[in-house]
């Protein structure tokens, strides 16, 4: 992006978003449910499914598929909310292929080797909003975008120590200490890799719905095997874990509102514009009203990690940026994610103000080091959307696999019937969760063990 | 602030700073050591000061000098670099006093007992650059924002939770609940009010040395100990870590244009007109050269924390926001600090492009529990501007704290001689550290023991 991208998008002056391209309307992005569950069967939802008339049935892969890794995935859909199911979810084989440079003269890019060169696999989960087309996009999309993003580094991939150019040919004799210095690993590249990958993937879905006249928006959670690590790039409330014997480890973060106040409050003060006037950027522990008016009451902003009294003022009394608590924390009042894929176009009611500044299309992520990792044969990485993580705790996850992988270790299925019990526990009743919450969310959750990593072998 | 603020103050159209202000000129801030070294001696440098002509003293406090909990405190100035010591200390006791809401009709504030209510002590050491004005004032000024800041809290610091109106009336009768919903606590009114003393000692120094027309800067490091909690606030890269018999922990991190490298490159990416058309936002493992245009060179952007390559252009050979690796890193070639007072004025050499929209002034603020501690009687906190860490790390200052305190158990002196050994470990040779590195920095260090708080009366 060139210098001044930022203000002549946003602020002012700056283009504002067509709702109406001008070009010919490209036909609306079709709904379907991920590939690998062509021809799959679906069990009933909650065993207490009587309670509801609108039985809601788990759908997972049909037993002759097989998934990367072996690794198990199910679903549900919410019955309450709308009749598409808004998670989407994609996996497969990465298929990395090698370039080198061509002959001095032209600089030009050839493909000497079009073979396979590196292979990993990727898990994916895509959580919409606003529709399923955002979702859907990103499903089909985002790996594509990590394959081409990897394909113009792999070359920087092959050496312990990524060079300086990626020809590998040195300008300064010490560009090799100067990468040293800046401790620039081979995984920094993948990361790079997953960070360019959404953001090209967020320009896709931004011109595909543009076109189309469609809207929305989706989180964006990936697992990605290569070179002997598990990386894990997050944007978006769904999460991965790594669950083990003795241990669970937290993989990714969630992003929202409250996780990223400072963030958000930080370019609202910058950019006090894009409030419009009609919201403010200080936070209150709830909305004012004019009783509040001349007392000092509790307050943050943008540059504050603790808490202080303001008097207040009637301009405090505008909607506040951030507001709500936990799962109703909502930005600008209308969404519970700052980061994510879409919502080019999202304004909130009635305004022309836009989400889409404040929110962030790039990943976090993490580097799991699997071959490092002293592996038992129980290891297993479960991601899934804010549905379950709503209603289940790591903890409590991480029993339920656990009891479950000890009490099936025979059954080749068992990831993915750990993948189906998962979704279950979410419905209220199950034997290893006992009375629990109920989610009315969609849920998607991928088991991926790591001990057998190398079985299955379905590609995109 | 207001909105619009930082646009107006530093964005085109904006007042540019006035290097000679209109009204009538203050004196210089007046050059002196901290107030607690009078009547101080000093002891020679380092144990073979004859290498060197200009034997450098380390100070300490007179022995009749008692500072609050017995801490230890010593100095020694950098010879080669100028005549003065930019560094500066301070600390004493904080009074408190208690307000209470006056009467209803006319809502102002009484002091209805002026004399203290809550007390607390403060140890505090400021790095200065660019001349030692800004670390003076900082010294003199620090802690009487920080008394306001609380002073104006203090009623809501008494219950067991802030409450949300500060008069402890509810508007509203679930306000407790938002409260306790936003898990706000006693000790984020302490940490609001630490943030909000640095800002306002940081206006402050604008306005003085805008006044008598001097420049500079300083870091701040701020250890405060309140109902039972050492609060440990940190804008610069000063150091505070807890040493114990069996464990290291650290209380504070640096902020330097590397830590804060995604801050500083989303500023400028949002902003671009900072730069000036002078520097690229973009961050390369070294400078680049003619003989890099047209290559593919490792890189990263404001979102990325990976890396990836780019094609490099004419525009990538502009100096870099950021340049340099660790102790040698500057922002906009000028700054090796990212957080900081001061610095108003100033500019990079030659232009208009200003510093100060790039620093922040809002210190990182931890929270050691002490009264949770189960303290040992060698638990000390050591806190020391950067000449210390530079060429000791945490483990050797550990060691060397713990193998000192072991063998002086009965003077009553002894943080005070820990203090001043420290020192003399920073200028190469020293009994237990061994053969060393030798800092050719100002260095300043407080030993704070844990143990026997509470004595020591020392007051401002």
């Amino acid at each position: 992006m060139s210098a001044g991208w930022f203000r002549r998008r946003f602020l002012p002056g700056g283009p504002l978003p067509e709702p109406q391209p001008a070009g010919p309307r490209s036909s609306p992005v079709p709904y379907h449910r991920p590939r690998f569950l062509r021809g799959s069967g679906s069990s009933p939802g909650a065993p207490d499914a009587s309670r509801r008339p609108d039985s809601r049935p788990v759908r997972s892969p049909g037993r002759g598929r097989t998934l990367p890794w072996n690794a198990g995935y199910a679903e549900i859909i919410n019955a309450e909310k709308s009749e598409f199911n808004e998670d989407q979810a994609a996996c497969g084989k990465l298929c990395i292929r090698r370039c080198e440079f061509g002959i001095e003269e032209d600089q030009e890019w050839l493909t000497v080797c079009p073979e396979e060169f590196l292979t990993g696999h990727y898990w994916a989960l895509f959580d919409g909003h606003g529709g399923p087309a955002a979702a859907i996009l990103a499903a089909n999309t985002l790996h594509s975008c990590l394959r081409r993003q990897l394909e113009a580094v792999v070359e920087g991939m092959m050496a312990s120590q990524p060079p300086m150019h990626l020809s590998g040919r040195c300008v300064c004799s010490s560009d090799p200490q100067f990468v040293e210095e800046k401790g620039i690993r081979t995984e920094d590249l993948v990361i790079g890799a997953l960070e360019s990958a959404f953001q090209e993937c967020d320009d896709v879905i931004g011109r595909e719905l543009e076109a189309s006249g469609q809207v929305g928006g989706c989180t964006a959670l990936v697992a990605v095997s290569l070179q002997g690590k598990l990386y894990v790039a997050n944007a978006g409330d769904s999460r991965a874990i790594l669950v083990r014997r003795d241990e669970i480890r937290v993989l990714s973060s969630e992003f929202t509102p409250e996780t990223e106040r400072q963030r958000i409050q930080q370019l609202a003060f910058i950019c006090p514009e894009l409030l419009a006037g009609e919201f403010t950027r200080l936070q209150f522990p709830r909305r004012l009203k004019g009783d509040d008016v001349g007392q000092k009451v509790l307050f943050r902003d943008h540059h504050m990690n603790g808490w202080s009294y303001k008097q207040v003022e009637k301009s405090d009394l505008k909607y506040p940026l951030i507001h709500g608590q936990g799962r109703q924390a909502r930005l600008l009042g209308t969404l519970a994610v700052s980061r994510g894929l879409g919502d080019h176009q999202l304004t909130v009611l009635d305004t022309n103000i836009q989400l889409k500044p404040f929110l962030l299309c790039i990943p976090q992520v993490t580097v799991l080091d699997v071959d490092q990792l002293a592996r038992q044969e129980e290891d297993v990485v479960v991601m899934a959307t804010d549905g379950l993580w709503d209603v289940l705790s790591n903890e409590q996850v991480a029993q339920l696999v656990r009891s479950f992988l000890t009490g099936n270790r025979e059954d080749p299925h068992r990831f993915s019937e750990l993948a189906k019990m998962l979704i279950h526990s979410t419905q209220g009743k199950d034997g290893a969760a006992g009375e629990g919450q109920v989610s009315y969310d969609d849920v998607s959750v991928f088991v991926i063990p790591l001990h057998n990593q190398g079985q299955g072998s379905y590609g995109h």
